[in-house]
């Protein structure tokens, strides 16, 4: 499944006890229609808040009910906050989190003086002005393989701090400055942390080689603090066409939303 | 005062009794500031769930604050889901509605065969595909002074249903479809009829000379169905520069958002 969600309202991706998560809400819905409990596994696992135009999830049923059939009945019973953009049959091995190359995030920031009303739920606010060639300079040190432990948060379990970051750049629109950053995996809060070190680069307490220098001295310490997470968006997870589909639309359009 | 909203939560611009509306909520928040009793003039009276980027509105006040502090005071205190843009003293024979020369309104239209999740109190969401081309011919016939009759609700209030449109035109944004529609004024409903009805066009129920024919019979029956509030947005109003502007600064700068 390639699923949209605006993650306002819920605990994040990852089912827990006692509070509403997308992973959760969705198998439930799955249940209903397949009459079985369902256990999806999703590429990552975004933070509450933050939301979703591209993420991936897969899981195995024995109900034979075709992928459209099952798209529009998800949709039909989901609430109005998440929507399945696509379905498609896999390989019985295939494994959404294991198998993606890359994902890519955007982080989306309204640089005015002004706070904001239309859309306030997908943005973050910084009223000082923002240096975007310096910011852009910054980033391009993010690019290629690196320790990312100056950006992790100090929850983050993962063993290998090392991502392979693909992808590290800005675009401006009128007030909104997006940030998009594709890479072959991300440790705990490691864009946001970026974003609210970028931020910093932007707003001139930093230099664009005092960013780099934090991201070689691999130590959380020296990072700005992470960003909201209302401005993060999760766009989109690659596969090796291969391993993803099982048909041959399917292998002809490559996953991506927006 | 330019002035940004969402719209989602209100009963539309217009004080009403018992229910809560922008136009009241800015009044009740004036009142607290400057310690007497407020009475706003708006350039548009925007109906439940419609947005706005660039209303404006006017008002007497004997305070002498000035109008930076003002704007810094009323977005401390206003909900998150309005704003204020810009605040500028004006002569005092001003009025936001009357002198108004033009406003600008934009419908959003998603149109896709899923439903919307990310912006969904920000766009329409028509799932049917529509023929862009045809709608953008149908639209070019709402240009110039017309009796515009066959596009008002039943409850429009007004005597005189002509109107002068200057500009009627649609921008592609990927699977996005903005109409903008500038006008000397509108009756009420009428972009909202309008749109209802290049719909049809759109989804090849109407032709285009069927489009000109509705609008030069001036019979509201002949139209489409009102579309939905929520794609709407208010977003300029124009004036003659010498009417609003009371400082050179001002004069400077057109009243216009994003």
């Amino acid at each position: 499944m390639v699923i949209e969600y605006d993650g306002t309202h819920y605990h994040g991706w990852q089912s827990q006890r006692e509070v509403v998560t997308i992973q959760r809400t969705i198998e439930h819905t799955l249940q209903k229609i397949l009459g079985e409990s369902v256990r999806i596994t999703g590429a990552g696992r975004t933070d509450a808040g933050v939301h979703a135009l591209g993420q991936v999830a897969n899981f195995r049923t024995k109900a034979g009910m075709d992928s459209h059939t099952l798209k529009k009945a998800l949709n039909a019973l989901l609430p109005k906050d998440i929507v399945i953009r696509r379905t498609e049959e896999v390989s019985p091995d295939f494994d959404s989190c294991i198998h993606a190359i890359s994902k890519t995030y955007r982080y989306s920031i309204l640089n005015r003086e002004d706070r904001c009303a239309v859309g306030r739920y997908y943005c973050l606010h910084v009223s000082r002005p923002l240096n975007l060639e310096a910011m852009e300079e910054a980033a391009t040190s993010l690019v290629g393989e690196h320790d990312f432990s100056s950006f992790r948060s100090s929850s983050s379990s993962s063993r290998n701090p090392v991502r392979q970051v693909i992808r590290a750049e800005f675009q401006r629109e009128g007030e909104m400055i997006h940030f998009f950053i594709e890479s072959n995996g991300f440790l705990h809060h490691m864009v946001r942390s970026i974003v609210g070190t970028l931020i910093e680069v932007g707003g001139g307490r930093l230099t664009p080689s005092d960013f780099r220098a934090i991201l070689y001295a691999r130590d959380r310490r020296l990072a700005g603090k992470t960003a909201d997470p209302h401005g993060l968006c999760l766009m989109e997870v690659k596969y090796p066409e291969a391993e993803f589909v099982s048909n041959d639309r399917a292998r002809k359009e490559r996953i991506s939303t927006h």
